[in-house]
């Protein structure tokens, strides 16, 4: 790249995947992505536009001069083409509805009036589909005529009624394996699930896991066929869902990427922090009613972490199994009483076995068993209420219509470093002073 | 189910798909579970059995009556069947073995004897392929005529040479489009993967995901066809994966599910809990160590908490970015340096801003603008070495084949709880006292 070797770095870029372009594109730094795409601009198709992270979509586009940006959009079908727009700035959205076919802009324009991320953004509007009453033959035939036209990948014909409503769907293996004079209706799949246009993309991706769906047809409020989803779209719907869940659990801005600056990182982070600074100082609150106890005992001090921290800990495993059963759909009404039941049991084991622990690391290091039995009764407390709030308090956000996944952590932890260390002094000042 | 009403279960459970009813099951207490089972067990099939989590098979699978059982095996595809059985007591798996068909046995004998999370264990041997020099024409009427042995979903045909190397393949969608006279070579897709049988399942997911494949061929070590991959099987590993990487990073038995028994839940998170607890030790020795300035100045104790806590959430931010990238395989050697720079400079910024806003909190709670100094100082310490320790552990830990996911938490919680107490409590004894 340095010595501007334009066919070397054709000869070197051609026989990569646009994904693998993108991802080479994604880990380099800022300046040699701007001498690489003055250098190599032609190399960059639309769907190397599209396997970019949306950080660096907006970048990348504005520095691609017009006719190759047009070429590269030109090419894609229109639920990418929605995909590639939909978080760029309104004078760039411009800029590449102009460059496309009126058809093509048409469809785009539509699916941008779904609200975000629901079904109508995600589908194509390419859809094969037949009249219910065809047979094998008039399909086969329909599609050797319509040969150019038809997506690059498709895995179901749809079958409509005369209102263009889906009716069921045939899959190509059937249609193939079928003799020519088959009615349609004969082997259509016994299975068969309609999404409307305006459903959730996390909903539309629960069904094609649960349901191992490879396509569907989207229909809008009077039930007529407008586009299929197919299951790659799907399938990075779920991988950014899992992708987010890890991050906000984290406490980290849920779009956050190695590519992002350092400002922009930065910014993500600082309101997590904030909170959990929050959190913190609620905790000094408590400890500072105690400052006459640690004055007098200060081995308080030197314990009082680890009480915090084993409640702090066990709380993030409860809350973490809790959120992702939400996630999944696993945790509902009739099984939550067994399972808040389930961690408030397993915290008190392990509370037990810790107690255990900790009473003879007090005793042995401070020689005192009656510091040994306060702290032992103050993990147990500890645990099983990390256990409970583990589980408790998500389930409450999200009846609250929170993300659970976002905000569960802090609350969390909140109850832990406070029951902690309210509970290790308190026992303190009772039993020891 | 109460009253023991079987035509009730079954016009209740008829219309529900095998994943609904497998998640019915997995939400019903025990008791539930075994009286349903009693009276439904005619509804079991194959596809609820592959849908349970694996906790749950294992049980029901000894509660089924064995003709159930054993139609409920025949069903399905080698795959399922492989998949079904592979985490079974040696016993139940052969019991299973015996009800199939010799053909099938021997195919998921074949599968079992490929190592465990590999391609051989993922791929169905059911595979559609031709001779590399056959017509759209004679594809289609060997379709027909074996129309009763084609495998239930199917998305490409793969076209092979006479020592049964896969050579390329062409989409059930080009063939339905082509006339009957063109070769098949002529219609070949140019991208083209085989995965090797011995591949890890993780590296063929990753494939999977990355050039949106729907199927690929699976070849031995003589570069033979041996089988196909499909995207389900491909999606279940990655929906696996993204769990299990969240479970791990909160210290939770990668394993566990909601319907795990209470000791096994114990069991689960007793071993983080211990490591936590060497951890939370580990920073009590460091406090132990300024025993006599706390003595002196109690609010000592009181902020120390704080510092440490600001730490250990902003190395978990870090590392949870680390431990997706390493993943996703979006951290490499070529941008490893610029993203701990990265990581470096957002922690002393984000230090400096809670370094001001705890100075502050401490000049003005306790009236000591030293106090304030000495705990913004070591904010910004602990914030910087969080960032970088975030980053740096999770790639070392990589670099030695240990899990990152699994591994990192405790020891960046170590190092900020360590590096917090030290810097605090040791700025506080060189400017306080």
């Amino acid at each position: 790249v340095a010595a501007g070797d334009v066919d070397g770095i054709d000869a070197l870029m051609e026989p990569l995947h646009p994904a693998d372009i993108a991802d080479l594109l994604e880990q380099v730094s800022d300046g040699e992505r701007e001498s690489w795409l003055a250098l190599w601009s032609r190399g960059i198709d639309g769907e190397v536009l599209s396997e970019l992270d949306w950080g660096l979509r907006e970048e990348v586009i504005a520095l691609l001069p017009g006719d190759v940006l047009a070429d590269a959009v030109r090419e894609l079908d229109s639920d990418d083409v929605v995909d590639l727009v939909e978080d760029l700035e309104d004078d760039q959205i411009e800029a590449i509805l102009e460059v496309l076919e009126p058809a093509d802009r048409v469809a785009v324009e539509q699916a941008l009036a779904y609200p975000e991320e629901t079904a109508g953004r995600l589908m194509q509007r390419e859809v094969v589909h037949a009249p219910e009453h065809w047979t094998v033959g008039e399909m086969i035939d329909y599609l050797r005529a319509h040969a150019g036209q038809l997506p690059e990948q498709f895995y179901h014909v749809i079958l409509t009624d005369p209102r263009m409503k889906p009716t069921g769907y045939v899959t190509l293996g059937r249609l193939l394996s079928s003799a020519r004079q088959t009615p349609l209706q004969d082997i259509v799949e016994d299975s068969f699930r309609v999404i409307p246009a305006t459903q959730h993309e996390d909903d539309v991706a629960y069904a094609f896991n649960q349901y191992h769906l490879i396509s569907a047809p989207v229909v809008d409020e009077d039930g007529r066929l407008v586009g299929v989803i197919t299951i790659d779209d799907a399938m990075i719907v779920l991988d950014e869902g899992a992708e987010e869940e890890i991050l906000k659990l984290a406490g980290v801005g849920e779009e956050s990427s190695l590519s992002d600056r350092v400002l922009e990182t930065t910014k993500q982070r600082f309101p997590w922090l904030f909170v959990n600074l929050i959190t913190a100082i609620l905790a000094s609150l408590v400890i500072a009613q105690f400052e006459d106890a640690i004055a007098q005992i200060v081995a308080l001090a030197v314990l009082m972490p680890i009480v915090a921290s084993m409640g702090g800990n066990a709380g993030t495993q409860s809350l973490t199994v809790a959120v992702r059963a939400l996630a999944t759909r696993d945790l509902t009404s009739s099984n939550l009483m067994r399972v808040v039941l389930r961690e408030g049991v397993v915290g008190l084991i392990n509370g037990a076995a810790f107690a255990l622990v900790m009473g003879i690391v007090g005793l042995v290091w401070f020689g005192s068993p009656a510091l040994g039995g306060v702290i032992a009764a103050a993990m147990v407390i500890n645990l099983f209420v990390a256990g409970l709030a583990g589980i408790l308090i998500p389930v409450v956000l999200d009846r609250l219509n929170i993300d659970p996944a976002l905000a569960s952590g802090a609350f969390v932890t909140t109850v832990t470093d406070v029951v902690g260390f309210f509970a290790f002094l308190g026992l303190a000042v009772v039993f020891l002073l």
